[in-house]
């Protein structure tokens, strides 16, 4: 069934029309978030914080699996104790939050501003990342090898001054977690952060439905004192990529820096080898820019904070009280239930809008199945199924015990067919380039990732992205042991994946 | 059974010998939490942060149920925003953390400092608590009745500058929860506020095992622009108070100050009635003030976030396999079993400490369960058991089957025994005076609360403030109709309570 053109849709410009305009708006129409005040910073709205709720859930879940163990870590760090990373690192990070003094005050001309007097001796910046901070109290919590392996975790928010922001994708105050281990033997920590990369990918595909290539980062783009770093790359419904989450082995350089050591078992003291690794609300970002269509997000059933949406069909001469005591108990009937290890979640509109209305708001917010209910259907104990992923909504006719039969089956399937046409979606625009001519084609008509052989090379790839916009996004694993000569420079080389990014 | 005063202790000074030192101590010992290299901040321990995350997974699931939604507001405040609270609120809050310069330099010293060329246009503070941001957002999502009761919340983390600061009871970061509410009438806000206070009082008996007086805070002590602040006190074991929890109506002040309005039936546009209620990790504070003893921690089996701590004697020679599947059999066994809501969560210290040294440790965190298995217990099927509220840790010996069968049991009877241990305390220690001469000598001798007839009198509560440090902690809604004489100005007064408060 394709989608009829002239067909009103909510939102314009279309994806076709204007792919950055439709996004911001799909982000408002489906109540996940608005701008603030704050330049750069958002408004979570309940339903967008009750998806990084679930987020959250799912992923902490796994981290405890693992025997990973939460911890906080302060808000601000020191700037005296960035000194030493800001010496050395190239590229470090310096468009943060810096904060100077610690008292407000009204001046003689009765405006509020940071008392003078009150200038902070050591300024602080919010902290963009922990990194510092872990390191620091992992030097004094490890000791011996019995302390390894010690796996932290942290979920927090964190501040980058950006210039140019985009809800979820890019935003001046985001909210994540990073992971910080030490382990005893450079395997260990290798072994770690892959398995930490295997979980990110599996929960995109299980829970977000969205397919991903598991890479390593080509030495130029990797991050700043990582050994390795591995990412996974997702192919947003405009071809471009986005680094959908990372995982880093930095061998020793890290405890190094921190001064993280341990005795051995015979009683020598030697660097730990440590990784991070993390995932941030971009996710959602990735969510809505793979799954959303023109008429707002579609949430993937299983992270759904709301699972069935529930619109009374309630006429004033029908007998109110008969319907909405049918939709109570099919609420109460499919929260009986369990799909994917949770209660089913449901939510019944009783607003006073219309129900076309009521039916249009949970389109628009993606929720997976919309059930319209009235003096019909209580009648003839049928309902009215919506399934959100849908081409136009097409309405299917079933019977209320059949439905609370297959629900959790329902969810399933239509789990099962997002993440189909995510990965078909991106097998469908990734190229393979066989010849530098071939390569050049594809990237001139910017059309999805290309594959080649290229070499991990500083000089051809800055060429690369100022003439195309591309980066090397990463070497996929899977062929990570193919080699053959690169297609711009002969030298040899690995299989790689370029592609304009978010 | 009374602790042997000859016993040597794991903390010192003990309660008796310093009470300030004894808790900087007991947060040290119990692995809850750890000074940081931050000013004021501390770093949550992976078990000060998994408490939070228990006391915070409780709170929310309760919230939800009444029907309130989180959002997530920016970290950030513009100063400009504030500037006409400022104006207008007497004792507005100006120690907070101002974000003057977005960006770092190293300059011609090599220093890292804050660019000269990148200051704010607009400075802003971190967020002191997000009411403003709140407002904001509330004024545009409310236009008519319709949308009315709004009932939202936020986790997050908040800064107050405070000068001098103490583990979990005054950081100048700290964690806490802000719900915001907007009702069509008086009435509706004036209930919602009583009924959070509810909550909290009820989480603090039921969950917190802390008994608590709910009250009214005299105007005095109300909360700025607040109609009515509600409050919940407890008593730590140095008699002084901890506010636990405030709820407050806010009558139509928020509103007016944040324009919130709807449109009644009748199409008029009013102003709404507002709430606002919050906790912080205080309440970890005031669980170890009220719980700990001079061993360490002592968590609440209801909150702990280790119920059961085992402790396996691995002798050289004895067959440490069987004793190891022995208790993985028991660790299944619980973990397969519900207490209050949730499966048994168990910890088997694994490490290659002595036996002893593990057993200490599940102490001074304060594990409810600590169970000691060894081959003889394998050989017999017995466990030696030590349920931590209990004196001098006398071990009981009983059957595997036994415990497996009594576990809920014991723990709920250890959570009624702590929580009656704090209204005793809290009982035996509050005072009745019928007379100023009463009032005094109490006063002088600083025992305890002192219950009497007192004027709601900003004078009088200066005068005892400064002779006696303290404040009127609430007038108990309990006996709130009650009025009587003013035992020190002879005005009809309400029956309160007065104390030192933290």
């Amino acid at each position: 069934m394709s989608q009829k053109s002239d067909k009103k849709r909510a939102i314009s410009p279309t994806r076709q029309e204007n792919y950055p305009e439709w996004f911001q708006e799909c982000v408002k129409i489906s109540q996940l978030a608005e701008p603030s005040m704050v330049r750069g910073c958002m408004i979570f709205k309940p339903h967008g914080c009750a998806l990084w709720d679930e987020i959250k859930s799912f992923l902490d879940h796994r981290f405890k699996q693992l025997k990973v163990k939460n911890v906080y870590m302060p808000l601000f760090i020191p700037v005296k104790e960035l000194q030493k990373e800001a010496e050395h690192i190239e590229g470090f990070a310096k468009e943060c939050a810096v904060v100077t003094h610690h008292r407000l005050i009204l001046n003689e001309k009765n405006e509020l501003v940071a008392d003078p007097e009150a200038k902070m001796e050591e300024p602080y910046v919010v902290r963009p990342t922990s990194e510092l901070l872990f390191g620091e109290a992992m030097s004094r919590w490890v000791h011996s090898y019995r302390d390894l392996p010690l796996l932290l975790n942290q979920w927090a928010n964190v501040v980058r001054w950006e210039m140019r922001t985009r809800p979820f994708l890019r935003t001046a105050e985001f909210l994540w977690q990073e992971g910080h281990t030490a382990h005893a033997t450079q395997q260990n920590a290798n072994e770690f952060a892959l398995k930490m990369l295997d979980e990110y990918a599996d929960f995109l595909t299980n829970v977000l439905a969205i397919h991903t290539i598991k890479g390593q980062k080509p030495e130029t783009e990797k991050f700043p004192g990582a050994r390795i770093t591995y990412t996974v790359e997702a192919m947003m419904q405009d071809t471009k990529a986005l680094q959908a989450g990372t995982s880093h082995d930095l061998g020793q350089n890290f405890a190094k820096a921190s001064n993280i050591r341990f005795a051995d078992d015979a009683g020598h003291l030697q660097y730990a080898h440590t990784t991070s690794w993390g995932v941030t609300t971009r996710l959602i970002g990735a969510m809505i820019m793979v799954h959303a269509d023109d008429d707002g997000a579609q949430i993937p059933p299983r992270i759904a904070p709301v699972q069935v949406g529930i619109v009374p069909f309630l006429m004033k001469d029908a007998n109110s009280d008969s319907i909405l005591r049918f939709i109570d108990e099919i609420r109460m009937s499919l929260e009986s239930k369990t799909y994917y290890g949770r209660p089913i979640r449901v939510e019944v509109d009783l607003s006073d809008d219309r129900a076309s209305e009521k039916a249009w708001r949970f389109k628009k917010m993606g929720i997976p199945h919309i059930l319209q209910i009235g003096g019909k259907e209580v009648e003839t104990g049928m309902i009215s199924l919506i399934e959100r992923d849908q081409m136009d909504f097409e309405k299917q006719s079933m019977s209320v015990s059949s439905y609370l039969e297959h629900v959790e089956d329902l969810l399933d399937k239509m789990h099962t067919r997002m993440y189909v046409r995510s990965k078909t979606f991106l097998e469908q625009n990734i190229f393979f380039a066989h010849s530098r001519a071939e390569a050049i084609t594809y990237l001139e008509k910017n059309i999805g990732f290309v594959e080649c052989f290229i070499a991990d090379d500083a000089e051809l790839q800055k060429d690369l992205k100022e003439k195309y916009a591309v980066t090397i996004r990463c070497i996929p694993l899977q062929t990570y042991e193919e080699t053959g000569p690169c297609i711009f420079t002969d030298k040899q080389a690995r299989r790689s994946i370029l592609a304009r990014a978010y």
